[in-house]
């Protein structure tokens, strides 16, 4: 396991498969009968957060308390930050103050990455600009594993079978912005997935060549042969003129509907990161569907965070961090 | 006891007497030699404020920690919610990520009962709307109890001595949008009290007829018959010409100054659910006076919450949530 | 030990070696194998901030919650005091709520003292106004001793070598708004420390002459005779004409460079409360050269908060503050 969990692309398919044992593990003995494990006592977890958002701020903060962390939420509004404080100076402020690991939300695409040379704690990115999110894209895989693998089969089960070997996710909407996408599109393919992207054109990145994905147009066409598909949020301010008429023609072409959502194939499933503009990228009774599995990759987010949390500290040697 | 409280008409004269005991026990075994008890450990307790009051969040974040739960505080204000997603899709949310109980505070009415429809976790009203606030009424309650009962006298006391039976209570401002005006009168009717409003023509509801209280509109002979005078806070904001016009005109006909508390009996207490307009509604002098419950109530309000959440989770059978 | 800590001359020469030697031994019992300490478990610390200060506010966090703490923070943004409610009233609210210990952070000097007339918990200051920030000299203090006087010698050090006797310390910029100087000065002539203030004449206090300090002008020969230069942030937003004609001017006469900072004595080293404007009043190759202790001083800042806490907090006897 890396120090530090920057990107998708830094996970080798051992340390993703890693991960997600590890998250099984503890969904299982964790149940709800030993709610908080003693783990990381003592531990300090800090969000940084350069942009607002409470729901994946959330989702750390109650995996690191429940592996007994303590938790201090650093948001850079009226903050030091707000006076002019450079990102280095403020990592190494919370460094000095005791955080074991910094988990960061920044609107510029590397910040994470520049952290990792300043502090000698761990670091892990919860967003950077249209770069990575990289534990939305293990919850992600932790939650295809758990609905179309099997996953529970338990130690004796065929390693090979754990991991997403020739799994098809097909990802919808705007890949260009996407780092949900990005991330996904790294770790699936890495955990033996193939990955297709749809988008408006304008929405498609030029680089989606070099991506370890395929490329496609017609959203029905590639539905009829998912496993998987996975809706991204449209950030509506947006869909201006530049890239698309409007709300109503971007549902019609790239919505999914109850009518489009019946190509899919029976045991097919429905993801969306969260959160839905429901009625726009999703219909809310394909939201609401048994397919649907919005609900429990936010469960399974706190779980795949507590993992990576607990494998990423958990193991780290007293004084360590004294580096 | 209910797996919620989300109105004080829900509360038959067994809970509420129930929640008031418990209190009380906790208020003695806790003491400050035992500050901290383990009977929550391992539960996590949402507080979802789409309303800013760091006040009642702080009281339900002082109560869940001093029995030992992990308080996770979600603010609406620069979450998914200003993305608009839903109430319904944020509840979900919050109990995937592990939310034992839900307390909320919503500017509309009714919002409380709508997520208890949603989640299967407990959900606590913290505020909604005009409609309730029935923690309020619970801590306003206790004091009474407190300071006119007697209630102190432990387990042989006499158990229909310890509701509110005969209390003359009296309730001054604006009814109209009190939710702490309508959980009081609801509460303490069912404990046996009489309740009388007393408000501006243009600030009692028309629906008062309906409500198991009296409405009053002379204060200076209401106040000699009463054993409690509550006195709510006036919205400024609110006290526009349509209501009232002026502040100086209010104070002068409602507001509570040295001597109006005069014409109280002598035994009568003086009450107000804070934050307080201090030289309108009531006098400086009148709010610091020995018959003044108002930092008792304060102290109270964790109490009593800790007896709600207590109550409500406590006895949850483990994976019960996972319904 | 003072019930409160307000202001650095409330503090004897004994309580300051007290609480540099309590520091001292958290730091070195805590280490990083014993993290969290149970000292002040069931004790509730309230931070009360009524002006930004992320930096501060976490640093008191850290070194509550490592001493087992409850910490509730509490933003006077979005709160009933955001309602017009005094300061007198939300003070007695948060005890209400069980506060133990009110950390204060105001825009008006004095208010932390005047917390204390009402309350029967602990004060602290956290900064006032212009006034004083206590908890910044001693952390201030605590890193000149740890760098420069050798504490680390054990119990048989010489007593009389452990305070700051014949330190020679010059503190530079904006003196007359600096409540980090105002703090330093009374409590480094405490322990014994000979302190200098050089700030450009505008913004030199004209009380100044009553200070326990001398005022100096000429920067440069200062430097070439002290142990420890501190150069305090400049308020760029209070850098206007009334005081100085540019930045430009104000960094070229009274920053710290690389060429200035050659005229220190060699074993000199050099201090910043933080946050730093970079290349405004220190150069960024100073701030990270090896004579800066700038997140040495972040980290002793919660080493010492911790022990401040443990001292006012930890000897308090059970009920001592239902008084």
């Amino acid at each position: 396991m890396n120090r530090h969990l920057i990107s998708a692309a830094d996970l080798s398919r051992d340390d993703a498969v890693l991960i997600l044992d590890t998250a099984e593990e503890l969904a299982s003995v964790e149940g709800r009968a030993i709610r908080k494990l003693p783990t990381l006592r003592g531990r300090t977890v800090v969000n940084l957060f350069y942009e607002d958002s409470t729901r994946t701020r959330t989702s750390f903060e109650a995996a690191a308390k429940r592996l007994s962390a303590d938790v201090i939420n650093f948001s850079a509004k009226g903050s030091s930050v707000a006076k002019g404080e450079s990102l280095k100076d403020t990592a190494l402020t919370l460094e000095a103050m005791g955080a074991d690991a910094v988990v960061i939300r920044h609107p510029a695409s590397g910040a994470p990455r520049r952290l990792t040379g300043w502090i000698s704690g761990r670091v892990v990115n919860a967003g950077d600009g249209t770069h990575e999110h990289p534990t939305q894209a293990l919850l992600d895989a932790f939650t295809m594993r758990q609905r179309l693998i099997g996953a529970g089969a338990g130690a004796e089960a065929d390693r090979r079978g754990r991991d997403l070997d020739g799994l098809r996710v097909t990802i919808v909407g705007d890949v260009l912005h996407s780092r949900v996408a990005r991330s996904n599109v790294l770790l699936l393919s890495t955990l033996g997935a193939q990955v297709t992207m749809v988008a408006p054109p304008t929405l498609m990145p030029h680089a989606v060549d070099t991506w370890p994905c395929r490329a496609g147009y017609d959203l029905d066409s590639e539905l009829r042969k998912s496993d998987v598909v996975m809706m991204l949020r449209v950030q509506q301010e947006r869909m201006t003129a530049a890239y698309f008429p409007t709300i109503r023609e971007y549902r019609r072409r790239y919505g999914l509907d109850t009518g489009r959502m019946a190509l899919l194939p029976e045991h097919a499933i429905v993801m969306h990161p969260g959160p839905m503009n429901r009625g726009v990228e999703i219909a809310a009774d394909v939201a609401d569907s048994a397919r649907s599995t919005i609900v429990q990759q936010v469960a399974n987010g706190v779980t795949v965070r507590m993992a990576v949390l607990y494998l990423m500290l958990g193991g780290m040697a007293d004084g360590e961090e004294a580096a």
